[in-house]
C-alpha cells in the first residue's frame, strides 16, 4: 500500500494529481480542492454583494463538482440550480435526470429551461444543419445567452460555472496566439454585471484543473454524466487540450502560470486600454448586445434559414 | 523526379519548407528567403539612418545565413563583421578560421575580438566554473556586452544579429508565460539606441524559421560550423525548443502567428506603459547599466571568485 503525501497514512488507492505531483488519499484530495476553491472564491470576492446566487450546472463531472464543493465549504450559502436541458439526441435527458436528481436529494431549487419546448429547436437541430460544423461555439452562445436570461428572470444577482482551468488557458492559449485583446479583456475570473440586463458571473473553479474536478466527484461520490457530449467529437477544442497537457508535462504548471501571468500582469495593463464596449440592446430580443442584432439572434435566424425546423412563435 | 511548388520545374531534389507547407527548388528557395529578409528589413526601416552597419557573425548558420543575404540583397552596402572568439574548446577557433576566410573572399571588413587574449578568460573558463550550470544565459550577457562594446569602439551606428524567428519565439513564449512584461518590451526586430553608448541592434532574420537559414546558407553554398556549441547540450533551451516544434505540428504557423500577434498587438500597449527604464553608466567599466554595476561586469567578478583563472589585467 501507499502512503498519502500529505497525512503519511497508508491507502489502498491515491489520487495522482498532476498540479501537485504527489499522490492524496481521498479525505485529503477532498480537503485540498475545497481549500482551493474557497480561496479562489475570496481571493476575487466572488460572493461579495451576492444575494441570490443561481449555479449554472450541466451534469457533468466540472458543473457537478462545483455545485457539491459549494454545498460542502457553505453549508448555509442559499442557491438556485440552472438547467439548461439543451436537446442533444441521447445526451441531454440523462442529464436534465441526474441534476433534477441531484437538485432534490441535496433540497435546492432547481430551474429546468428546455430549449426544444420553450424556444421550438435544439443544439441537436443545429449539429444537423449546416451550421453543423461550428457546432461547439454556437453552443456556447447560445448557453451564454440563456444562462444569463433565466438568471434575469428569476431574480439572480450572479451564475456561477464550471469553467476550469483548462478550459481557461486553452482560450488564453489562442488570444494570446491571435492577439485577440478584447476577448483576453473578457477571459476572467469574475466577469461584473456591465448593464443592467447582464448579471454577474463567477468561476469558482478557475484555478482548478480538469483532472481535480473529476476526482473531487469521484472522491466524494458526487454522480455526473461520465460521457461526453457526443457532438464534441474530434472537434478542435480536444486537439487543442491535448496540445496543453503535452506542454504541461514538459513546463510542470504551466497552465497555472500562464492563467496567473494573464490575470496578475496582462489584465490590468490591458484593462486600461479597453474601454468596456458600448451595450446595446438588440432590437429582436431586447436582450444585452454590442451590434444591433444579438449573436444568439443572428444565430436562430441562420437556423431558420438553414433547415426545415418548426419553430414555436418567440 | 519531384516538382517545386513555385516555379513547378521538375528537380532532383527539392527543399520542405515547414513555415509555408511546400517544396522550393534550390533558386526559388533563395529567392523565396532574400524577399523574406528585404521584406523584413523594409518593413522595420532598419537600415534607415544607417551609415555604418556592423554584422555579428558566429560562423554558425543564422549568422552565416545574414551576411550571404545582406550580400545579395544589397550588393552595395558597406557593412564590418563583428566576430567574437569566445574560447570555447574545440569550438571557437573552428569558427574564426571560416568568418576570417569568408570575410577575406568576399572582401568584407572583419574585426575578430578574442576573448581570452584581450580579457585573459573565456566562455570555456566560465563553463568549468560554479557558474557553468548556467552557462547559455552568462554566454548571452558577454556577447550582447562585448558586440555593442566592440561596435560602439568602431564608430558602427548599428549591428544586425542573426536572431531568428525560432529564437524570438521561445523567448516570446516563456516571457508570456512568466508575465515578464519588461522583457516583453525589449523583445522586437529593432532596439534603438537609447543611450550614446548603445548602439542599434536590428535583427533582419527575426521572420524566417532556423529550417530556413539551413536551407539558405544549404543552396548558397555558403560555408558554415555545423556543429551545435559544445556547451549548449541537453540545456532547456534545446528542451524547449523541441516543445515548439511540437506545438508547430499541431497548429500550423504557430510561431509566426505568435510574434505577429506579439508585435502588432501587445507591444504597442506594453510600450506605454513601460518607460526605458533609466540608463546609468556601471561604475566599473562604463558601459551602460541599469544598475550601480552592469551584469557583465557581475559575472566577471563572480567569474574571478569562483575559478583560479589569471586574469589580464583589465
Amino acid at each position: 500500500m501507499a502512503r498519502c503525501s500529505k497525512c503519511k497514512t497508508e491507502a489502498e488507492s491515491l489520487y495522482w494529481l498532476d498540479s501537485m505531483r504527489s499522490s492524496l488519499c481521498q479525505s485529503c484530495l477532498i480537503e485540498h480542492y475545497e481549500k482551493k476553491v474557497k480561496r479562489t472564491i475570496i481571493k476575487y470576492r466572488m460572493l461579495s454583494d451576492v444575494k441570490n446566487l443561481g449555479v449554472a450546472v450541466s451534469g457533468g463531472k466540472d458543473s457537478m463538482a462545483l455545485v457539491r464543493s459549494l454545498l460542502n465549504i457553505f453549508p448555509s450559502l442559499n442557491f438556485t440550480v440552472i438547467h439548461l436541458n439543451l436537446g442533444i439526441p441521447e445526451y441531454s435527458d440523462a442529464c436534465q435526470a441526474l441534476v433534477q436528481k441531484f437538485c432534490q436529494e441535496n433540497s435546492i431549487e432547481c430551474i429546468t429551461y428546455d430549449l426544444k419546448k420553450v424556444e421550438g429547436y435544439s443544439i441537436g437541430d443545429f449539429a444537423t444543419s449546416k451550421l453543423g460544423r461550428r457546432i461547439c461555439g454556437i453552443c456556447g452562445v447560445v448557453k451564454r445567452y440563456l444562462i444569463n436570461k433565466v438568471a434575469l428572470e428569476n431574480g439572480l444577482d450572479a451564475v456561477a460555472t464550471g469553467h476550469n482551468l483548462d478550459d481557461t488557458v486553452e482560450l488564453l492559449f489562442n488570444q494570446y496566439m491571435s492577439g485577440a485583446l478584447g476577448d483576453l479583456v473578457r477571459n476572467k475570473p469574475v466577469l461584473p454585471s456591465t448593464h443592467p440586463k447582464i448579471v454577474k458571473k463567477i468561476k469558482p473553479l478557475v484555478e482548478v484543473t480538469e483532472q481535480e474536478n473529476l476526482y473531487y466527484v469521484l472522491s466524494t461520490h458526487t454522480g455526473y454524466v461520465d460521457r461526453e457530449c457526443p457532438l464534441v467529437k474530434g472537434s478542435r477544442m480536444l486537439k487543442r487540450k491535448k496540445l496543453l497537457l503535452r506542454i504541461e508535462e514538459e513546463i510542470p504548471n504551466f497552465k497555472y502560470l500562464l492563467f496567473k501571468s494573464h490575470v496578475k500582469r496582462f489584465l490590468p495593463i490591458l484593462e486600461k486600454h479597453f474601454e468596456a464596449p458600448a451595450i446595446r440592446e438588440c432590437e429582436r430580443c431586447g436582450m444585452p448586445s454590442m451590434n444591433s442584432v444579438c449573436s444568439y439572434c443572428k444565430l436562430v435566424s441562420k437556423l431558420r434559414l438553414s433547415s426545415p425546423v418548426s419553430f414555436s412563435s418567440h
